[in-house]
């Protein structure tokens, strides 16, 4: 490729909104261009690192005997109707009418088209297991697209979907894609990827495992062990809290005037947050008749994934004032409300001398006990993890990290196959719905974690095997006669032994194009130059390390193919 | 592949709606199924032929120094208000709002993005000539879905764009895209191909040309000259008429009462269709102050893409009763009607003793002369051509024919880049927009083309270049060791020297298994069992002839190379 040709300039100034280093160097290095928010052009060179990606993903799915199929971008409501999706989804799936005002959907995943493809062809265990893949563009509106390629709207992605008798058969084959993964995300050069255990999210299903690259920029939180190694997502993450005291106090109530929150409570009281019991209230959607009263110790968050998981509906954060509650003075005693669900999280446990509101305007009580006053039926795991909480595991303190979510997989168990009457026989002879896994892999997003991950301050460094090209060549001075001969000369030769070149043919300055070279991050540079004519010897620099390497023109190629491996 | 193990049944009987060989036995062999109206899922084996289909696109495309990006499907209204064809596109593209209500669109054909991407980033005549494409999903909300593949609303389409600093060097370009079609044609499969002028429709624009696969099915029409091999579709067909006497008659009016419609007029007044001379007439989209009306003889029908592109609007066919004209009387004397465009089709020149309406309820003068009596300005191409009319090339007498449109090129010129404003530095120092063409593929047409041109009785033929898999490898009697430790290790083998096998190792009958194989339509099926094993040679059938060769297992390899040639 000549790349005054190429479409996709290299430009001065990354876009406005950029912060992400692969947003800044993608943009600027003529990667992609924003069309609209979250949906992006992919310019040339970002489609050949994408297809690159997409064929390691190919060879992966087809080594653990994937069949590649296409489903389609947009379908009918009904067949999300049968999985009840098209209800208990909010506005992220895209829903329009056709012009016969038929109800449609953008897929932004497609476990319904692919229970619908084996539904009427699928019908007895002798064909199971069997797993069926595709790469193909999706559309999620987001609220907040952000950092470029990390999270956009419009996608193309690689989700699979696994078929099988049992729970065990789907097991060990879930085991088969965890280790996929791990050699895709090896293969294409992201290292820093670790599996965490996951919330099975609007897919349903009880496992589920994402893999997440660790970043500062990453927007999702984990929570890891750095003893044994667990990981998860803070959305499932557990900890034992055990640095409540157990020591009892004397239950009074006290005037605390204006003190509503937990700061400025603590303050008026002279107590730690530690010390003191917060309410947080939600309403659940599409039911009207109940509320819930989530009781936290005052340090610790809330989790709305355990807490929306426990409820078994969506929730939403609410002021819960026309049901008699005082903000600012809800406590977990002396609390009449009736059609309540009221949930006290682990934290409080050992708690035997805290404040809590009063349900009285201006009060709280201090010297509360739990066992002695509240007396819960029983705990549950309704915070999010902070760092320096105990690993359940073993013991160690957690770390709390930032991620980006590249790929994940759940298993689904027969929630799709059931709703949707997908049945097979069984050696029994009985009928039963197949056991289903699925398994998804953003393209976009891991071309965008790969330059996160593979950049420095001069642009971006790709890994050999996803370079859009191996080779920049850079004729320097090639007004003078002997450089453009001989530069043209070698762009002919290798591009004729299939080595992948963008070869810098613009009249312009070394400074730029060597610039360019580094920006677009193509993994070996070799220079011509009255220079290197003179010495007779061309300049080979790996872009990775800076390494020069000085070679003759005819031990060229031998030098390359022992430098292009991967 | 396992066959016992392949997502896609083979059926016994076909889709009810299916009519066309290619949707009967692309759906019965388990190739595509149907999830709303002309939207499919690729099962595998169609995934796999559309591979092989976009991997020649492809290379054909690079070889014309292509570039493939990757456009979002899901673009902003703002760039089709740019452009103009967020209005004046009708119901067949999707619009949508997203969450935010900013108002969407789905791609149907990507000219805006094409120019977007280029946009701040190609600003020299010498970035100039080059070509973009990808390959990526479109949706156009098709009103009558058909033909399975053959008219969807979902689709797979390879879109490439090219710009130019001239129209000269786009008409070079054009050449070598014209010339790229045919290759990727042929090599599909499609021999039957041809290429044919054609109208530019949504595309704007002057020249343009479709591919079209003749074939019964067609929902094309075609106008070949069988002496010279001119050939255009139907709506920009042109033909000499010259079977009109040009002898003058006396004009007098007639009374004709309820005689209305050509056919009674003609049975009331003993004419000829030919002698008469018909009223159509349209009404202006988005201009209530003019009507149409077009003239032409009896036996014609009007060329509505022609009356347009003359017209210069949308028109509509109406009744023009409330603009005082008279249904079945209208006629071109004696017409008073202001506002009204008049044209008068070329079939009419030479009419002197014709019949036409007397504008008068009742009545219709016969005898009319064109020169004498109406006195047009000018005729103009305004009819349907008819077989048998004369090529305007040679005189040859033309032939109608169907057609698949399953390709088309376009000479856009300045339209989308002077309307987007994308202008470039022009070598003497000016300022200019680029010339542009655009050039289409459908992945799927094509697929189903070759369906439907590669078949028999038994099912689908497969050309050997897009063929799922070459091989079907057919174990009868597997229940018998020696003929199951055979074909296990045939298949291992194959496999393992790179051919491409569909093994059918289902414990099941020799009747299925060979009636599949020839449903499916994999080029070359090896017979193994007892009499093959006691023969001492494999028995290889060539799917499209039918012709038989025994080998030996140590030759096989062999004489496969020599067969999977394409």
């Amino acid at each position: 490729m000549r790349i005054s040709k190429l479409v996709g300039e290299r430009l001065k100034d990354a876009p406005a909104n950029a912060t992400s280093r692969s947003h800044i160097y993608l943009s600027r290095a003529g990667y992609i261009k924003q069309v609209a928010n979250g949906i992006y052009t992919f310019l040339p060179p970002a489609e050949k690192v994408s297809k690159k990606i997409q064929d390691i993903i190919r060879e992966e799915m087809d080594a653990i005997d994937g069949q590649e199929v296409l489903f389609p971008v947009v379908m009918p409501r009904e067949l999300w109707d049968l999985s009840g999706r098209y209800q208990s989804i909010g506005a992220e799936l895209v829903r329009f009418k056709d012009r016969s005002q038929h109800d449609l959907v953008l897929g932004m995943t497609h476990e319904e088209a692919a229970v619908h493809a084996a539904l009427g062809t699928v019908k007895s265990y002798e064909q199971l297991p069997f797993m069926i893949y595709q790469i193909q563009t999706k559309f999620r509106d987001e609220a907040r697209a952000r950092a470029g390629l990390i999270r956009v709207r419009e996608f193309l992605m690689k989700d699979a979907y696994s078929f099988h008798t049992t729970q065990e058969d789907l097991e060990n084959y879930y085991k088969k894609v965890y280790d996929s993964y791990i050699r895709i995300f090896s293969r294409i050069g992201l290292k820093k990827v670790i599996s965490v255990h996951s919330d099975s999210g609007m897919m349903g299903g009880k496992v589920a495992d994402e893999f997440q690259l660790l970043t500062d920029i990453g927007e999702d939180t984990i929570i890891i062990c750095p003893n044994c190694d667990t990981a998860s997502n803070i959305d499932v993450a557990c900890s034992v809290i055990d640095d409540n005291d157990h020591i009892f106090g004397v239950k009074q109530e006290v005037f605390t005037g204006e003190a509503k929150t937990i700061d400025e409570v603590c303050s008026n009281l002279n107590k730690n947050p530690k010390q003191v019991v917060k309410a947080v209230c939600y309403a659940i959607i599409g039911n009207d008749k109940n509320v819930v009263i989530a009781f936290l110790r005052g340090d610790k968050e809330v989790n709305e994934a355990k807490l929306k998981s426990l409820v078994g509906s969506d929730i939403a954060i609410k002021d819960l004032e026309d049901s008699g509650l005082i903000k600012g003075n809800i406590g977990c005693v002396n609390l009449n409300l009736e059609n309540a669900l009221i949930y006290y999280d682990k934290s409080l446990e050992g708690l035997e001398s805290f404040v809590t509101g009063a349900n009285k305007e201006g009060y709280h009580f201090i010297g509360v006990s739990m066992t002695r006053d509240v007396k819960p039926d029983k705990y549950v795991d309704i915070s999010k993890v902070s760092e320096g909480e105990k690993c359940p595991v073993c013991g160690a303190n957690l770390l709390v990290k930032n991620g980006i979510e590249i790929g994940n997989i759940f298993q689904l168990g027969t929630r799709y196959t059931s709703k949707m009457g997908l049945t097979i026989h069984m050696p029994d002879g009985s009928q039963a719905n197949p056991v289903m896994g699925c398994y998804g892999i953003g393209i976009g997003r891991c071309l965008a974690s790969i330059a996160e991950e593979n950049c420095d301050e001069k642009g971006l460094v790709w890994p050999m095997s996803v370079a859009p090209w191996h080779i920049y060549l850079c004729a320097i001075r090639n007004d003078d006669q002997n450089v453009k001969e001989q530069a043209e000369r070698l762009y002919d030769k290798l591009t004729a032994e299939n080595f992948e070149v963008l070869y810098d043919d613009r009249i312009t300055s070394a400074g730029v194009k060597l610039t360019d070279s580094e920006l677009m991050g193509i993994p070996v540079r070799i220079v011509i130059s009255p220079k290197t004519i003179e010495n007779g010897e061309l300049e080979i620099t790996i872009r990775k390390t800076g390494e020069k390497i000085f070679v003759k023109e005819e031990n060229l190629s031998k030098k390359l193919d022992e430098i292009i491996v991967y």
